[in-house]
Formats: structure tokens, C-alpha cells, sequence
């Protein structure tokens, strides 16, 4: 029975021509094995740096609709190539952009979401013997304009078509071999996870942990595709990200993420009152600045200082929309540090456990590491700590939870 | 009454973030004065070059749809830079791509003909005071493929746009001051002209006077569109494209064309009889090679010799064409040159005189130039001579009717 794969390549899998060609031959070789084969890519490494930067010449805060016009054409480059490989390869292979296959989105740019995919045009190409190759990170607004989806986002592109065409499996490739305990390049001994949960992986994607964009995880979930990351350079089987628990022992941790490029603001004095948090932060989503962790204090004077994240980009977007309404709060002043990251312990083991918190904390502790910010979830507990503690931080933590030690099973302390 | 002018800038105009902003300024200036403008941009010098050098790289003979998709990035930057740079100026910019505002063409890809442009959005975009900034060079076929319309291609788009919308002038703006008696590179005294008909134009256009290309000034003819080729980089009239011979005393020859990238193939003894050179250029032009001189000369033995030129990049394929049907045609052989070029005078005044080709002869031979094939029409003479003699011819034939001198008029010998 043949199947049906979506394949997805980053820009590092098709960095240079010879890359494109190794990618033109692994997919040629599944379509030779018999399956059914759409392909996602990404633009070249660095060509959508070289294109950002283009628009950071001509002006400080480029308008994003024609950003994404800029960074689109990035995308455009290596389908085109791609799918000349694979035509040399006896595939018969069609580049698809964004405004040809229709991939509708909204039309908020440069993080736009997918609402709909037009499968006609796909599914003609597959029953017609066509791979199509399709233009990652690229949608189509309402109104017809070009929009994408943020960095990385040319895994959700994957992700959503392998869940409009229900396809058998969508593979990730990428310059790692899979998903990791923690960022090989902070931590010597990080391991290889043959398997995580969908929740694991979107705390780990949305953390920092660069292997996937968080929107395709939250596709695995909503849509059950089977996701799987994988090597674009070796053989190996990857990661699988699963819907369910697959394994009886769960570690408590599975893997840790950072966030470096985060920065914080505190709006300080503000009236202890009902809906001020509200306040605060309506103008900064109004603003379409994501805000992350929230943390608010009660002071003894009924008033109160809240604190929030955001990423360093937004930074002084951010601080110039609370320097806007500072009076109509009544707070007394705004803080901020741009030069913070995020460190994340990530796992479904700890839903049942207690003790988790107390352990990376102590560890931290024993480094000396000053903890900003706190946050907690089921399954993920978050700290803020100054940027130059950041590698230090993940490896005091990877050990602390015995994570590179691939024999060890960890258990509640 | 303001007027409605189309502008267009090429890629040495926009060849970097500086220039871009050069041109952002000169179109907001059209802007504030009152013009309503339609601005089609080309690729960032070199890009075209970058990326055609990445298709080759994949495979020596990239396929034409795949080409297209990758060359029509180029301009996909361009217009987004610019959208930019013009906001950045209070203009209400916009790019558009030929897939969204539908410049709709035949589906020869490389060289699509443009075949109707929809004027409903440009129009929508001008009665709301927004400013288009369309790609140009790019097309979409009849199936939504991306087609393009060979080098220099944008200056077609910007004529047809300003055909379809009835603009009052359209202004295509270069590195050079306007349309030259010769290259200035090669002749040191060549001389700006003021006007030029769009018969002398299209000639020297098709030619390889590269100022201008050919298609582009076909719709000077078609539709009358006045146009103007300008400096971007230096105040100054440029020369306009007429439909008219403007002045009484027309010069015998108004300018030089080359073109060095050219190829000639001769099939040797074929039968002289009826039909013979459409049996040998039928399937020249069923593989889409443009063949441009052709001569053919009858022997005595009931036989003859066919010698026609291509593009050089056409050569290899014109010659495997050729190959192939060798035996059909009862042809004793196949002989080429890749190494040749062609010079051209152009002149409406030339229509009236005769004379003019034994000047043209006289000054090659006596620089000892050999001419390997001549054509002539009403207002042009052509010969066929060795690459190596190019600049040679073209200083000897410019010499010989005074070009350089801006006092002489020229009178038939």
C-alpha cells in the first residue's frame, strides 16, 4: 500500500546546490519506492537573514505587508531549484507558491495563520504522478496579499497539508537527528528522544527548542498527523512526536528548552483594582506583541507592580505603548531588561509528581543563579534568568534530572 | 491636469539599498507634484544573473517553468524594497505581483508575450491614491504558471501597462542619459539622440542597442504609447520614442546596434527544391529558437546551402536539432560558428537614399573586416562578421556616416 508522505526541508537541508541535489535524491527515492510525496521547503540558510536585512536598510520597522513580500521570494528560489532536481531525477515535480495553491490565512503579517488549505490543486497534482513542491512559510490573506508565517514557519506549511491531504506521516528534516533532552551545542551529553508526547513537543517548540514551530505541533495535536523529525543527513529514525504516552515509565523530564532572545517589562504602582492587568495589556496585544510569562505582585499599599515577557523584537514596541498609557494607569514608573532568556523543564512525567520545581530550583541555587520569574504549568516549569546564565542554567538542570545518563530512569524525589 | 505616468526602473537603478531610496525619491517627488504614477521595478542588479547562475548550477538545462519561478524572485525584492522606501516618504505604495494583479500572458515560458493586463486593480489602486509598484519582467499563463518575458522584460511591462491604462507618458528610466548613435563603451564619440522613431527604435532595440527591449517598443507602434528613455541617475531629457519623423532633415543613419551573442548555422547540400527551408526551420522553431538572419545560396549542382543565426545560448540545441534530421533533409553536412556578431546601421533616412550599404562595405574592408552574411530591410543594414571584429566594425561604420559629429548631416553618396 503506498502512502502518502509530506516531506519538509529547512533552509539548512538545502543551504548550498549540492544539498538540494541530496534532498532531490531522497525524495526521489521515496517516490521510486512507491509513495506519494509533497514537499515542503524552506529558503535557503541565510537567504531570509539577507532578505530581512534588505528591509532593515531601507527603514528601522519595515511595513510588515511588504516584508512578507521580501521574505516570500525567498521561498520561491528553492521550490524553483528543487523542483528542477527532481525533474533531472525523472520525478515530475511542480513548484507551488502560496498564491497558486491557495493556502488562505489571515491577514495578520509576518505571523499570519492558516484557516484553510485548497486541496484540489494537490490532490490533482498526486493523481496526475505530480510532486508537487510546495513553498514553505507562504500564505494568501483574505484581500490576496502574501503573508507568512514567522520563523520556522515552513513546518506549519507541512503540517497543515499533511493534515488537509490526511497524509500518512509528515517527516521534518532538519539539520538534527532528531529531538533532544536539551540543545546539544549548551549540553555535552543531551540525548536523542526516540518519542515525545505532542504536549511535550509544544512546550519544547514554543520554549525555544528550535527543532519545531509551535503552530505544526498544535496541527499534531488537533488533527492527530503523525509528525516525525528527522536528519535530512543521516539515516535514523528520528523522533517521534505521538499523541498519546507511549512508554509505561515516563521520566519526569523529558527535555529542556530556552528562550534567549526575551526581554521583560514592569509597569511599577499601578492601583491594586480589578481589570488593571486587562489594561495593561490590551494596548500590547491591540499592538500584536505575544506577550509570554505574566507575574504580578500585591504590594502592601494597594497598589501592585505586574510584570510581563515578550520577545526582544517587541521590546521597544512594547515600552513605548505602556510609556503611552503610564498616566491613564496611574502607575508610578516602567521597567525593563531586554537581556534575559527563558529556561524550561518540559515533561508529562511531572503531572504526577511533586518535588520537580524544588529540584531545578535547587540546582540553579547551587550555581548561584538568581531566579527572576516563575511560571508553571502541568507538564512545564519556566524560569527567567539573566542572559549570560543561560548555558549554565540548562546544564545545571540537565543534570540535576540525570538527563543525559540514557539508562537512567528518573523518579520522584 | 495632473498626468498619469508609468515609471520604470531598472536593475542598476535599484541596485542597492542607496539607489533604491534614489528612486523612491525622484517617484514621491512625480507624487507630490501632482502625477498619478504606476512604478514596475526590475531585479536588484545582478540578482537575475545570481539566480540564473543557481538554476544552472542544479542542472545544465534548467526547465523553462521551473526558470521562471526562480528568476521572478528577483523582482518579487525589488518591489517590496521600494514599496518601502516610498512609504517611508508619506506615498501610499504598493507592490504588486504579476500573479495578483494579472498580467495575463501566452504559456511561453522564458519568453511569454504578454496578451492582456487587467486594469481593474491598478485603476482601484490609483482612484484610492495608492502608488502600484508592480514587479515587472513576469507574467501569469493561462494554467496560473509563472511566466517571464526574457531579459529586459520590464520595460515591456511598463509600455503595456501604460497601453492598457492610456497613460500619458511612460518613462523608462536607465544608466545611461537616453538612446546613443553606438554604445559608448565601444565609440568614444557616440552621441545622445533626442528623438528617435519607434522603427529605428525597435530595430535597434531588437538589435542589441540594450537600452531598450524590443517587445516594449512594439507597443510604441501598436498603441502609441509616447515613451521616454531617461537617466535615473542624472537630470535630463533622455530621448523620446515617436511615431512620427520629427525632424525634415532626417540623418542617413540615426544610430549602431550589435548584438554579440550570436551563433550561425549552415546546412550544407541540401536539395534545391521547394519546401526545403521550412522542412530545416520548422523544427527550429518548434523547439522555440528564434532565428534571426537567414540566407541562402543556390550552387550548381542542384543544391544548396542554408546558413542561418540563433542566440548563442541557443546554439548547442538549434545544432542537436539540426542532428537530427540531417538524413530527413538529404543535407551533406552541418557546419557552425558560436564566435560571430552582428552590426547594424538603422535609419529611417535611409529609406530615400541609396547608397548607404557600399558606405557600410567600403569602411569594413577598409579595416580588412571580412562580412560573413548581410541583410537588409528599408531602414536597417546587417552584417555577419567575427566576434573579434565587433568593436573594430562598429568604430569604422560610425566614422564613416559622422555619427559622432552632432554639426554634420549626413547627405546619400
Amino acid at each position: 500500500m503506498p502512502r502518502l508522505l509530506v516531506q519538509k526541508f529547512g533552509g539548512t537541508s538545502v543551504r548550498d546546490i549540492e544539498r538540494v541535489n541530496a534532498v532531490a535524491d531522497r525524495v526521489a527515492a521515496s517516490v521510486v519506492g512507491g509513495d506519494r510525496v509533497v514537499v515542503v521547503v524552506s529558503a535557503m540558510a541565510g537567504e531570509t537573514d539577507r532578505l530581512e536585512g534588505l528591509g532593515f536598510e531601507v527603514v528601522a520597522r519595515p511595513p510588515p505587508r511588504e516584508m512578507d513580500v521580501l521574505l516570500s521570494a525567498g521561498e520561491q528560489v528553492s521550490v524553483a531549484l528543487l523542483s528542477m532536481a527532481l525533474m533531472e531525477r525523472g520525478c515530475r515535480a511542480r513548484s507551488r507558491l502560496a498564491l497558486q495553491i491557495g493556502i488562505r490565512t489571515d491577514g495578520n503579517h509576518t505571523k499570519a495563520r492558516i484557516e484553510h488549505i485548497d486541496v484540489e490543486g494537490l490532490n490533482a497534482d498526486l493523481a496526475g504522478g505530480v510532486t508537487p513542491v510546495v513553498a514553505g512559510f507562504q500564505g494568501t490573506a483574505p484581500n490576496g496579499d502574501i503573508t507568512t508565517f514567522g520563523r520556522g514557519g515552513s513546518d506549519t506549511t507541512a503540517v497543515a497539508i499533511a493534515a488537509a491531504l490526511e497524509a500518512d506521516e509528515c517527516q521534518i528534516y532538519t539539520d538534527v537527528e532528531g529531538v533532544y533532552t536539551a540543545d546539544p551545542r549548551i549540553v555535552e551529553n543531551a540525548r536523542r528522544l526516540d518519542a515525545v508526547t505532542f504536549e511535550e513537543m509544544l512546550e519544547l517548540a514554543s520554549l525555544g527548542a528550535k527543532v519545531l514551530h509551535s503552530r505544526s505541533v498544535e496541527f499534531v495535536g488537533k488533527y492527530g498527523v503523525p509528525l516525525r523529525v528527522m536528519s535530512s543527513f543521516d539515516e535514523g529514525p528520528g523522533t517521534l512526536i505521538t499523541t498519546e504516552e507511549t512508554t509505561m515509565e515516563q521520566p519526569l523530564v523529558s527535555g529542556l528548552a530556552y528562550a534567549r532572545d526575551e526581554a521583560k517589562l514592569t509597569v511599577l504602582g499601578v492601583p491594586d483594582v480589578p481589570g488593571v492587568a486587562s489594561k495593561i495589556l490590551g494596548p500590547i496585544g491591540a499592538a500584536s506583541i505575544e506577550v509570554d510569562m505574566i507575574v504580578q505582585n500585591t504590594g502592601a499599599d494597594g497598589s501592585t507592580d505586574l510584570t510581563f515577557t515578550v520577545r526582544r523584537a517587541d521590546y521597544e514596541r512594547a515600552r513605548e505603548t505602556l510609556a503611552g498609557i503610564q498616566k491613564v494607569l496611574g502607575a508610578r514608573g516602567i521597567e525593563g531588561d531586554d537581556r534575559i532568556a527563558k529556561v524550561s523543564a518540559v515533561g508529562v512525567g511531572m503531572k504526577s509528581h511533586a518535588g520537580v520545581a524544588t529540584r531545578m530550583f535547587d540546582a540553579l541555587a547551587a550555581e548561584n543563579i538568581n531566579i527572576q520569574m516563575i511560571s508553571t504549568s502541568e507538564i512545564k516549569i519556566s524560569v527567567v534568568v539573566a542572559e549570560r546564565y543561560l548555558e549554565l542554567a540548562v546544564r545545571a538542570i540537565h543534570d540535576a534530572f540525570g538527563l543525559g545518563d540514557a539508562i537512567a530512569v528518573e523518579d520522584a524525589g
